[in-house]
């Protein structure tokens, strides 16, 4: 830890997501220097970040000298430890979903109103963790493939039914799988259709479904989605599900396929199914001919930017803009959701 | 041709399915005897066909050692040319899509009321040609995924502009991106989602959107639509376009994607992007692991299973309700069909 470093506090263990993100805020620079208690993961925490102090969650909220709090608690208590931490004059990162219901959002927007820069991160780790989906975010923003008509997202995961919390299989603990792991599709839709530098556009629910489809002992739990987004003329066609097979060998094989009008990008983000060995896998096609695309080289520097904007209130990683209309969009789509396979 | 051929005549020759379709019944023991003139392709077919006899199109219906027409014409003219032939006691097999219309499909219903078999055939062509499409289908049928949940397919394919006759460009003639090339998405869904022996189960369009994204010059083209339907408790997600580059080598990277309770199934149809070479890609995952699946001994057998039918009335290839459940389904996704990209 540097003299400079910034410190912050972990409220919150339930999501394994608060290993990457504790991880790469440290390899950044960052010194993770306390916690609150509580939590299903805390005790895997603490026996890997050992200089962290067990504080309060109020103590480390009045402590100035710590400006982050880092959040990974249950998904519908995130929101108002958020408002909490904001109102103390914090920053936050969050896991995803950042918030569960339209209350909670509307009070976190609340709590970052009149703040510079991004006060509140909500960090959609599919594309920020990811170089094959980062980078084909980066080349339809770039024009790679020409005007953006089509985005299409796939988000499956492995149900990993023996390791999961009671809180997992309760829709109202989740936010409804729209709400949960739809928030990486919405970030990755509104990346390439709204583009990296403007303020969202508005975005639209053109329909949305969710289903249980392989979950007879949990009835509340939402299996499989689906949801249809549209802005700036772009259309997302964006699905989710538990519905991994374990042969699969990782846990998802994550899709994002950027239709253009000069070409296709195609991200494998996990696997390559009976193709080449490892993760992280881009394809472009164009005029020029098919190709993958070596994404080896590009840096996961999430943490650098995140960390560069809370010192000068920018806005690199993404805007405070983009986090809101994320988590607006996920749960305007969960809400108009019908049930699955139902006419 | 054997003494017992099954004698066929061709009335419309605009599509290059034509070829295709005449290949594979001569092949199956069918004879090519006859052919009405008209349509741009008709020099090209007697060119190859020397054998066939130029004949007026009534002359063929009035021709009782006649009893299969092959059309190939404009899609718009193709159920007049049905109509007829089935009142005359013909078979018809019509390229897709068979009908562009209400109206019209409502006149081909009547005029197959009360006739055994499947007297009015469409070929849906990507199923029946294409050895990963057909084989993806019949695994999901068996039950190799489990039971079905999403259906996820792409039709993409190339513009080729310069060689595209002036009906193409005109949603009238052809019926509408939908209709047209989205007759096999919609074969292939109710073939997945309602099964192979059943009744088809009543299908609905949940959404559907049709737009212009690289045709300035044509204003009225549809290069880019997608539908969402729903049977049988299945969804299925489906895209076309024709913005299909240069690149690719292939006229498009056509997929299906079934997901199961239990496992995937992909298939790419004409091409493994920057993969394996050659067409008919066939993926599986599931519970054991993840692998290709060798479609190269599958036959292609859809001519004698359809001469077999016309024989003794059977429905081995497919059910007259499936094909008319097809037509019907597109037609109310064109139907339906908001402006791409418009919320």
């Amino acid at each position: 830890m540097s003299s400079t470093a910034v410190r912050f506090a972990v409220i919150g263990a339930d999501h394994l997501h608060l290993f990457q993100m504790v991880d790469r805020l440290v390899a950044a620079g960052a010194a993770a220097v306390a916690h609150a208690p509580g939590g299903g993961l805390i005790g895997m925490y603490t026996g890997w970040q050992k200089a962290s102090e067990e504080r309060s969650a109020d103590a480390i909220l009045a402590d100035e000298s710590i400006p982050l709090v880092v959040l990974a608690g249950i998904p519908c208590e995130r929101a108002a430890v958020a408002v909490a931490a904001l109102r103390a004059g914090k920053h936050v990162l969050s896991d995803k979903p950042g918030v569960t219901t339209r209350a909670q959002l509307d009070e976190v927007r609340s709590a970052i109103d009149g703040r510079r820069g991004r006060p509140w991160t909500v960090l959609f780790s599919e594309r920020f963790e990811n170089r094959a989906i980062g980078e084909a975010v980066a080349l339809a923003r770039s024009g790679a493939v020409g005007k953006v008509v089509h985005v299409v997202g796939a988000g499956p995961h492995l149900l990993s039914a023996k390791h999961r919390p009671e809180w997992f299989w309760d829709g109202t603990a989740t936010g409804g799988i729209l709400v949960d792991i739809g928030s990486h599709q919405a970030d990755q839709f509104l990346a390439v259709a709204v583009g990296a530098d403007g303020p969202p556009a508005p975005a639209q629910v053109r329909l949305a479904a969710v289903g249980n489809a392989a979950c007879p002992d949990h009835p509340a739990m939402q299996d499989v989605g689906s949801m249809t987004l549209v802005a700036n003329g772009v259309v997302g066609d964006h699905r989710l599900d538990y519905l991994t097979a374990d042969g699969l060998g990782t846990w998802g094989d994550v899709r994002l396929t950027i239709v253009g009008t000069e070409g296709v990008i195609e991200a494998r983000a996990n696997v390559d199914v009976a193709g080449e060995p490892g993760a992280e896998h881009l394809f472009v096609v164009d005029a020029a001919g098919t190709r993958r695309v070596d994404v080896s080289n590009r840096p996961v520097d999430w943490a650098e930017q995140f960390l560069a904007d809370l010192a000068d209130g920018g806005e690199r990683l993404m805007s405070q803009a983009h986090v809101v209309a994320v988590c607006d969009l996920v749960l305007r789509a969960q809400q108009a959701a019908t049930r699955w396979g139902e006419s």
